[in-house]
C-alpha cells in the first residue's frame, strides 16, 4: 500500500506542475503577455487545461480510488486529505456528459466573448438566448449532481461553499437585509454626512503603489513570494504557495481605488502563501472555498480597512505620498471621508455596508431561476425592481443593471453568494480575534504580526483539509452568523456618521 | 494518408503547446518570478520538459516517422518539413541510451548549479571533475551519434550549426585570427585612440529605455509581439512567434552597455517575430540555427549599430535623453569613441573586433577535447596561453580566465563557434543587401522597413525549412566567407582610428 500511497502522490505532483503553469499563463495573459499572443495562448491553456482535467479523470486515477476504497485510514494526512479531494471531484465530473460538459465549455466560452459587446452596447435581447443556454445546461448538470440536496440551488450553492444551503442563507440574508436597511435608514434620517472632496486629490500611481506596498507589508504580504502588477480587472493569482501574485488598476484621481484594491487582493495573496507546505503538490493546497478566500481578502479590506487606529498609524504616511495634497485635510475628516457609504448600482464600486445588498438582489435570482418560475427574459425587469426596492435606485438600463458582471455570461451560478459569505465570515472571525487580541491597539502599531498569526493559525494553514464550517466552527465556536456583520457596520457608520 | 497527416500536425501542436508553457515558465523565472518559487518552478519546467521529449520520443511519433516513410512527396509543405525536422531530433535522442541521458542531465544541472560558486571562489580545482564528466559523457554521445563525420568534434560542430565542419572552421577561422591581429596591430601602430571619458555619463534607466525602444521600434521590432524586461543575464526567449520577448541589465554609468544589449536581444526578436505563420506550432517555426540567430541579433548590433549614419540621424534623440550631459560632444568625438576597441578578457565585454578571437580559443580548446589528447586540469593553462598569444592578455586568476561562461558547466560543447559565425553572417549579408539598397542612406532617414524586408525575405520567414548554407547561399550567393566581416571592422575601425 505504501507504494501505492507514493504513486498516488507523485501522479498528483504531476497533475500540480501541469496547474501551476496553467496559472502563469493564465496571469500572464491578463497582466503581461503581448496582445499579438493571445490566441497561441488560448491554444496552449486549452490544451494544459484538457490534460490535467484528462489525467483526473483517467483510468488510472480511477485505479487510486479504487485502491484506496475502505482503506482511507492507512494512509498518510496529506494522501488521505488529498484522496477526498481528488475523489469529490472525480464524481462530480464523472456524472457530466463528456459530450454535454464540451458543448457547455463551448456554448460559455461563446457568451463570455459576447458580454463585453452586448454590456457596452446594453443589448440584453441578443445576450438572452445564450444566457438562456447556459441556464439549461445547468439545470441538466444539477439533475445529474443531485444527490440529497433539498432543492436545485442547493446543489450549486454547496459547489463553492461546501455544506452552504438555501434554507442557511434564507435566514441568513433576510436578517443581514433587514439590518442594513435599518442601518441605511438611520444613517439617512439620523446621520451627519461627511466631507468627501478631498478623496478625489491627485496622488501619483507610483505613491499609490508605495503607500499600498507598505502598508501591505505591514499585514504579512510578502513580496519573496508574491508581486504587485497592473491588469484592468483585478485579481490574485497563485501559480503555488511561495508564488502568489496580486494585481490593481489606477485612478490617480482616486487613491481609494488602489488602495483598497490592493489590500483586497494581499488579503487572498496572505491566504495563499500561508497555506502549510505540507500540502504542495497536492489539491489541498489552496484556499478552501470562494467564501473562505473572500473572508481573507475582506478581513484586510473591511475589519483592517476601516480601523481607526489603522488609519490614524498609517495617515502621515500616506500624506507624505500625497505631497502636500491631504495636508489641510485633518486625521477625523480623512478617516470619515474614506467611509463614505453611498448606494451604487454597480456591485464593484459599491461600499462595506451596501456590497451584501447587490449580493442578496443576485442570491435570490438566481434561486428563482433555479428553483422557481422565471423566464430568462424576465430578468431585467426583476432585476431593476430588486435594486429600487433594496438600495432605493434603479438602473436606467441593462448596462449599469443585470449587463453588469461577467460571472453569469461565463456559466457562474450560485458563486455570487461566496462574497457576502466573505463579509460575514471576516466579521465573525474579528470578533472572536477581539477576544484575544486588542485589533485597534496592535494596528496603531506597525507590528501586526500577531493579526496575520491568529488567520494563519484558525484558518490559512488548513488549506482544503477542513470544510468553511470546520474551519469557522473551530475558529469562533459557532456557525454562519451575520449579526457580527452588522455590529461591524453599525460601529463603522456609527462612528463616520456620528450618531 | 491526409487523415495522417492532420494527426500529425495534430500531435506537433500538442508538443508546441508544452514547450509554449515551458518557454513561458523559462522566462518568468529569469526575470519577474518571486525567488520564494523557485523549487517550485524547477518541478513544473522539470515535469513539461519531460512530457514534451517524452512525446517527441513516443510509440506515437515513431508510428507517424514509419507511416510517412517514403511518402515524403505526397505531404504539404508544412507537414514534410516538420517530419524532417521531427526525424532528425527522433534519430539523435533514440540513439542515447535512456539511463546515461537521465544521468548526464542530473550531472549537467549539478555542474551548471556549482558553476556560480566556484566562479567566486576561483576554484577550478573543485570544478574539474565535474567539467571532466560532462566531457566524458559528451565522447560516450559522439560515439552514439557519429556517422561520417571526419572527426568527433564535427558531430557537435553540426548540432548546432548543421553542416557546420571542423575543415570549413579552421580554414575560417585562421583568415579571421590573421586579420584581426593585423588591424589589431594597425591599430597600435598607426591608430589615433578616441576620446571616451564621456561614455560613462549618467543616463537614467528610464532615458535609456526610452532611447532603446524608439531605435528597435524603427528596426521592426514590434511591442505588440514582444516585451522588455529587466534580467541579471540578457536574453531573448521567444514563447511563440507572436510573442518574443527580450530582455536587458542597466548601468546607469555606461549607457552603452544596456543599449546595444538591448539592439542585440532585439534582432533575435525581430528574427522570431518574422518566421512564416505558416509554420505555427510545428518544429520548422523559430530560427534554424544558434549561427543564423546570432547573424541577426549581430547584423542589428554591428552592421547598424556601427554605422555612422544610424548614429548620427539618432544623436540628438539619445543627447534628449542626456539631459545635457552629451550636449559638450559634437557628433564625430561621440562616434569615434563609441566604437573604441580594447582587448579584454572578458567575452561578454568585448567588442567587434576582438569577440571573434575569444570564441577562435575556445574552438581551438574544444577541438583539443574532443579530438585532441588533453587533460581536463591542463585547461586553464592552455586557457591563458592563448589569451596572452591572440589577445596580449593574460588572466591573473580562472575567474576571469576559465571559469567566465556558463556553456561548459552546462555541457553545451561546440556551442561557441556560432558566435562567430554569427558575426561572419552578419556581415556577409550586409555586403549583399549593400548591392541592392544603400544602408546608410537608409540609416540616415527613419524609415528602415527595407533593411528589415530584407532580412524576413532571405533569412526570417524560412524558420528551421532550410539549413545555414542554403540560406547563406541564396541571400548571398557564396559560402561562408570570413573576409566580409574583416572589411567591415577595416572600415569601422579606420574611420574610428582614423588611418
Amino acid at each position: 500500500m505504501e507504494r501505492k500511497e507514493q504513486e498516488f502522490l507523485a501522479y498528483l505532483k504531476e497533475i500540480s506542475s501541469i496547474e501551476q503553469a496553467v496559472a502563469l499563463l493564465a496571469w500572464d495573459a491578463r497582466t503581461l503577455m503581448p496582445e499579438g499572443s493571445s490566441d497561441f495562448r488560448s491554444e496552449s491553456i486549452g490544451y494544459l487545461s484538457g490534460l490535467q482535467f484528462e489525467m483526473k479523470q483517467s483510468g488510472k486515477m480511477k485505479q487510486f480510488i479504487q485502491a484506496f476504497e475502505g482503506k482511507e485510514n492507512t494512509l498518510g494526512e496529506v494522501a488521505r486529505c488529498s484522496l477526498a479531494e481528488v475523489k469529490k471531484n472525480y464524481e462530480l465530473n464523472s456524472k457530466l456528459p463528456k459530450e454535454e460538459l464540451e458543448a457547455y465549455i463551448k456554448a460559455s466560452n461563446t457568451s463570455e466573448n459576447l458580454w463585453g459587446t452586448v454590456r457596452a452596447n446594453d443589448d440584453f435581447a441578443t445576450f438572452e438566448p445564450h444566457l438562456d443556454t447556459l441556464i439549461q445546461f445547468n439545470k441538466k448538470f444539477i439533475d445529474y449532481w443531485r444527490k440529497d440536496e433539498k432543492t436545485p440551488y442547493d446543489v450549486l450553492l454547496n459547489q463553492y461553499e461546501p455544506g452552504m444551503t438555501v434554507e442557511i442563507l434564507d435566514d441568513v440574508f433576510s436578517k443581514l437585509r433587514a439590518g442594513i436597511i435599518a442601518l441605511m435608514d438611520k444613517i439617512k434620517t439620523q446621520g451627519t454626512p461627511p466631507r468627501t472632496d478631498f478623496i478625489e486629490q491627485y496622488m501619483s500611481k507610483e505613491d499609490q503603489r508605495a503607500f499600498s506596498e507598505a502598508v501591505i507589508k505591514k499585514m504579512g504580504y510578502r513580496f519573496e513570494e508574491g508581486r504587485l502588477d497592473d491588469t484592468i480587472h483585478p485579481f490574485m493569482q497563485s501559480v503555488n504557495r511561495a508564488d502568489a501574485r496580486i494585481t490593481t488598476r489606477w485612478n490617480e484621481n482616486f487613491f481609494k481605488m488602489a488602495i483598497f484594491g490592493i489590500i483586497h487582493e494581499a488579503g487572498h495573496g496572505i491566504y495563499e502563501q500561508n497555506v502549510s507546505p505540507k500540502w504542495d503538490y497536492t489539491p489541498v493546497s489552496g484556499g478552501v472555498s470562494m467564501g473562505i478566500h473572500e473572508s481573507q481578502s475582506l478581513f484586510h479590506e473591511i475589519v483592517i480597512g476601516s480601523n481607526r487606529s489603522f488609519w490614524q498609524s498609517n495617515y502621515d504616511l500616506l500624506k507624505k505620498h500625497a505631497h502636500g495634497n491631504l495636508d489641510e485635510i485633518d486625521f477625523d475628516t480623512f478617516y470619515r471621508g474614506l467611509n463614505e457609504t453611498k448606494a451604487s448600482l454597480i456591485r464593484v464600486e459599491s461600499d462595506t455596508l451596501t456590497y451584501p445588498l447587490h449580493i442578496i438582489i443576485r442570491y435570490e435570482i438566481e434561486k428563482m431561476i433555479f428553483n422557481g418560475e422565471v423566464a430568462t427574459k424576465d430578468l431585467p425587469q426583476i432585476w431593476n425592481d430588486k435594486y429600487e426596492e433594496y438600495l432605493g435606485i434603479r438602473p436606467a438600463n441593462n448596462r449599469e443593471g443585470i449587463l453588469q458582471d461577467i460571472h453569469w455570461a461565463g456559466g457562474s451560478f450560485g458563486y455570487f453568494p461566496s462574497y457576502a459569505l466573505g463579509f460575514m465570515y471576516a466579521a465573525q472571525l474579528k470578533a472572536s480575534m477581539e477576544k484575544e487580541m486588542d485589533i485597534s491597539a496592535i494596528l496603531a502599531t506597525d507590528d501586526y504580526h500577531q493579526i496575520r498569526e491568529w488567520l494563519t493559525d484558525k484558518i490559512h494553514q488548513y488549506g482544503k483539509s477542513k470544510t468553511p464550517s470546520e474551519l469557522m466552527m473551530a475558529a469562533t465556536g459557532e456557525v454562519l452568523n451575520p449579526q457580527h456583520l452588522l455590529d461591524l457596520q453599525a460601529k463603522i457608520y456609527g462612528d463616520v456618521y456620528q450618531f
